[in-house]
C-alpha cells in the first residue's frame, strides 16, 4: 500500500451524479484494461476499439505506456518499483476518467498480477467497472513482430528489465476477456470486446 | 524541469482526432484553473459551473487538491517540492482530460507562479487551452469562512506549511479571468466564466 501522506484532505463529492453521465453521454463507464507482452497486439486494438466505439457515438480514451510516461509518468523508469508506481498511477488516472463518465482504453504490458489487481481493488472498491483484457501472444509471435525493434535491443543488452527477456510476465488468471491475437483477427478481437460492453450494458 | 527516465517511449497519436472529439461532444475542450487561498471559494465555484455546463449538455470534469491527493498524489505531502509534483501531476492529467475531449476544472491553491506557468506551458506545447482564474478573496475573509477549520488548525501550529499563514501565495499576474469571490455572488462568478467559454467559442 502506498503511504496518504497528506491526512488533512476528504473526498468531495460532486454534485453532478454517475447517473447524470450516463444520461449525458449514453454509454456506462469502464477502465477497459489491456495487459499482454509488448507487440501482442494492445495498442492495435485498443486503437481499433476507439475507432469502432466512436463510430456508435460512444466516448472513450486511450491511456498508453507511451504517452502516459512522455508526461505524468517521465519521472519513473523500468525497475519493478518504478512499475509498480507506474500501474498505481495509471490505475488512479483511469479511476478518475472513469468517475468523468468515459470509457477508457488502458492498455500497459502491466506484467504483475499485483499491481493489475490492485487497480482492480481500486475500481471495484468505487464500485467503478474493472474489465481485465488479457492480450494473450507467444513470445516468440511478439518477438517475431518486434513493432518498435524492442526484442532485438533486448537481446543485444541495450535495453534491461525488458518483459519476456530479463524480465517476468505474469498471466491474467481470471481475465473477464481473453484475446489470442495470433490467432484472431482485428475484427474478431473488437467485436469480442464488444459484444461484452453490450451484453454488461455498458453501451447499447 | 522532471528528468524524463523512460527513453524507449514516443507518443503514440490516435486514430480519433481532436475535431472528432469535438463533434461528438458538441464542445472545445480546455483545462480551467482554479487558483487561490484555501477558502476562497474555489471548489464553490467549480461545482456550480459543472452545474451549468450539465444544464447545457457538456461535459466536464473537476479535479481538486481533496479528490486527487487521496488517489494519485496520496503519496505527496505539502514540502515545497512536493506542492511542485503534485501540480505537475495533475496538469498532466488535465492534459490528458482536454486531450479526451473534457473540459477541465482543476481547483488548486496552486501557491507558486512558477508550477502555474509549467502547467500552462505543457497544454499550450501541445495547442491546447488553459484559462487561468485567479480566485480572489482577501486573506482575512477566507480565514473567516474557514470552511474545513484549517485556518483554525494552521494558525494553532497543528498544520505546517499553509497557503497564507507560513507559506506564500503568489497572485496570478495575468490571469484570463479575475474572480473577485469577496465581492461577486456565485452567479455572477459562474456567468463571468460562461461569458469567456462562449466568446471563445469553447462552448455555443
Amino acid at each position: 500500500m502506498t503511504e496518504q501522506k497528506a491526512t488533512n484532505v476528504r473526498w468531495h463529492v460532486g454534485d453532478i451524479s454517475t447517473e447524470d453521465r450516463v444520461k449525458l453521454l449514453g454509454q456506462r463507464a469502464a477502465t477497459i484494461w489491456f495487459t499482454g507482452f509488448s507487440g501482442s497486439g494492445k495498442s492495435t486494438v485498443a486503437v481499433a476499439l476507439e475507432r469502432a466505439l466512436y463510430n456508435r457515438g460512444k466516448l472513450s480514451y486511450r491511456l498508453d505506456g507511451d504517452n502516459v510516461r512522455l508526461g505524468i509518468n517521465k519521472n519513473l523508469g523500468f525497475s519493478a518499483e518504478d512499475r509498480s508506481e507506474n500501474i498505481r498511477r495509471i490505475g488512479e488516472i483511469s479511476k478518475l476518467f472513469v468517475d468523468a463518465g468515459v470509457i477508457v482504453l488502458s492498455s500497459f504490458i502491466s506484467p504483475y498480477c499485483a499491481d493489475r489487481n490492485q487497480v482492480r481493488a481500486l475500481h471495484e472498491e468505487a464500485g467503478f467497472a474493472f474489465v481485465e483484457v488479457f492480450v494473450d501472444c507467444s513470445l516468440a509471435a511478439a518477438e517475431a513482430r518486434d513493432p518498435k525493434g524492442l526484442y532485438k535491443k533486448a537481446r543485444a543488452g541495450e535495453i534491461k528489465n525488458f518483459t519476456g527477456i530479463d524480465d517476468p510476465y505474469e498471466e491474467p488468471t481470471h481475465p473477464e476477456i481473453h484475446l489470442q491475437t495470433d490467432r484472431m483477427t482485428l475484427e474478431e478481437e473488437v467485436g469480442t470486446i464488444i459484444a461484452y460492453l453490450e451484453e454488461h450494458s455498458f453501451i447499447v
